[in-house]
């Protein structure tokens, strides 16, 4: 399995990403409380991964819960979407996943609990549908903006395992890859959980894609030798004003970038743009466990007690953006009128 | 064992930084070539900690030679300076200390072997105590910039352990601490071997100083967020033009601070300024092993097979150097100018 989730029979099957790329363990979630901690634990991590994980928790939710009428039912179904919910604060993709699923009774104000079960999975089958059209229409169009033999930093995993198939960022790379542009990729480590070590080398191997390794705090210095013609990065969440909320570490690229005059490139489906967030001071920032960061597989790499800042996220101003590539075309500045104008389009067709 | 290194009785003793913070070993050499292999593995880091154990390396290189002439004396002795000099390119100390002691035996051109032995000795002991004088007066030129209750995020290791004692840029912070002004260490964890992690967070605490660790991609985002008053860090070279080699990340932390409009101070002794390098393109960066990145502790980190770059430094512009503190005073720009007088004004003195 080198999907990031598969649902079967009842069940949605991880692919545990805290164990790639030493191992292919697969997790079978039969709650929704499996669910919730696979996510919390960043067995399944990628804004439009956890959001289509979250549907089909919610799902499993539903059909544990023994309500019969419908009312009982719609409760236990918010006290589920709340605490999946409550796992992750900054990707928006879970949110809007899980109110969508919420709004499924809403459409069938007649439908019986086991109807409801029913259009719920629809919904979730739906949604991660939906993503892999989306995640190929983004490759699209980012792959028109990507010139032969482009050397292109990326950060974070933005590929097949942060989303249902196929990937943001590393999808428009993947398919500049496949239409033959022989695209090289530097892979910033992506500290502290390594996503770019562990997930994103290891997907670009898989495709075949040139691809090499640094640490986080090197991507100045490739810059300053010429070595970066492009940053591709995805995000968890896309302000009104085309502020990005993503991986820690992302902003400090987008200074990179700037002071290089190399483009900064985000990719992300409309679902991870909030039109509701004015601007990234209103998006809350994750703070996670300080043992991320003073321990590695299991061995302490920093002395007893020191104290620990560890924001998940940063914040990226719009002003340090060149482009926005979502599923419906590409976002230019000003974001505020772009963005809109794009959401305004996918609800139009 | 709490200091880098100590001689006595024809052993060089250092305190072994790749096993703290975890333990504190202690690495008995009683060969120039153990004291290379130190040095090439990071058993002793820093600057100035390597140009010192290379002048005792020497030493005991000189007590080994069976050479009874001075002639044969002194060719051994220059190939096994050439055996120490070739362990680490980027840091000048290490050419710089080895060059003094070689200057040793021109000095005292009638003397025996035996005398040259005892006087290398005595050389290596001044360049030892030397160092330690030299950060104590940058650390009083330092901390007189140090505000009260100044946030100062730091970079790698520039205390004790960086060198023969006391530190440069965390010398600097130890001193304001000591005055009283209740300044704040942010240390950057430093990948990829983990020197801000494992020493200087250990460095701060053993003295009481307040610090939170961070990874290193997390500096921009507490900039943006107003929690960085001042960057300080060391150097392994600085050219004549003020461009300063020093470890990789410090360069992306220059970009950041002069972005947010920080101070970014580069501490270091005039042994770290080489007025023979023009500017930075002249200063060797060393590439070192991929398994710095793509194993640590011993465990696997990255896909089997991928390609990393792994350069242990990098070069910021004098440009973004808003001063640099020797140990004879606070040079600012022009460099060129300001570095020449001070490194005159200490011959001259």
């Amino acid at each position: 399995m080198q999907k990031s989730m598969r649902w079967d029979h009842d069940t949605l099957y991880l692919l545990d990403q805290t164990a790639l790329p030493h191992a292919e363990r697969v997790l079978a979630c039969r709650t929704a409380a499996e669910v919730a901690e696979a996510i919390r634990a960043l067995q399944v991590r990628g804004a439009p991964a956890i959001g289509a994980a979250a549907a089909y928790g919610l799902v499993l939710g539903a059909r544990q819960t023994r309500a019969t009428d419908r009312q009982a039912f719609l409760r236990e179904l918010a006290r589920v979407a709340a605490d999946l919910e409550a796992t992750r604060p900054t990707a928006v993709n879970l949110r809007w996943a899980l109110a969508r699923m919420q709004q499924v009774p809403d459409r069938r104000p007649d439908a019986s609990v086991a109807e409801l079960r029913e259009a719920l999975l629809a919904e979730a089958e739906a949604i991660a549908g939906e993503d892999v059209r989306a995640n190929h229409a983004i490759a699209k169009f980012g792959a028109a903006l990507i010139r032969p033999e482009e050397r292109i930093l990326t950060y974070c995993n933005t590929g097949s395992l942060a989303t249902v198939d196929y990937g943001t960022a590393f999808g428009i790379i993947r398919a500049a890859h496949d239409q033959g542009k022989r695209v090289r990729v530097i892979a910033c480590e992506t500290r502290p959980v390594l996503q770019g070590a562990r997930l994103t080398a290891w997907e670009a191997q898989q495709a075949g894609i040139d691809v090499t390794l640094i640490t986080d705090n090197a991507a100045g210095a490739l810059m300053r030798r010429g070595l970066v013609d492009r940053v591709i990065v995805g995000a968890d969440r896309v302000a009104a004003n085309g502020d990005v909320a993503n991986k820690i570490g992302t902003y400090t690229l987008a200074v990179l970038a700037r002071a290089h005059e190399i483009p900064f490139i985000v990719a992300a489906p409309l679902s991870t743009v909030d039109l509701h967030t004015p601007d990234g001071t209103a998006i809350p920032i994750e703070e996670r466990r300080p043992e991320e960061v003073t321990h590695l597989a299991g061995t302490r790499i920093a002395p007893e007690g020191v104290a620990v800042m560890n924001p998940a996220f940063d914040v990226t101003p719009h002003h340090l953006v060149t482009a926005i590539v979502t599923d419906v075309g590409v976002a230019a500045p000003p974001y505020t009128r772009s963005l809109r104008a794009l959401a305004g389009a996918k609800v139009g067709g």
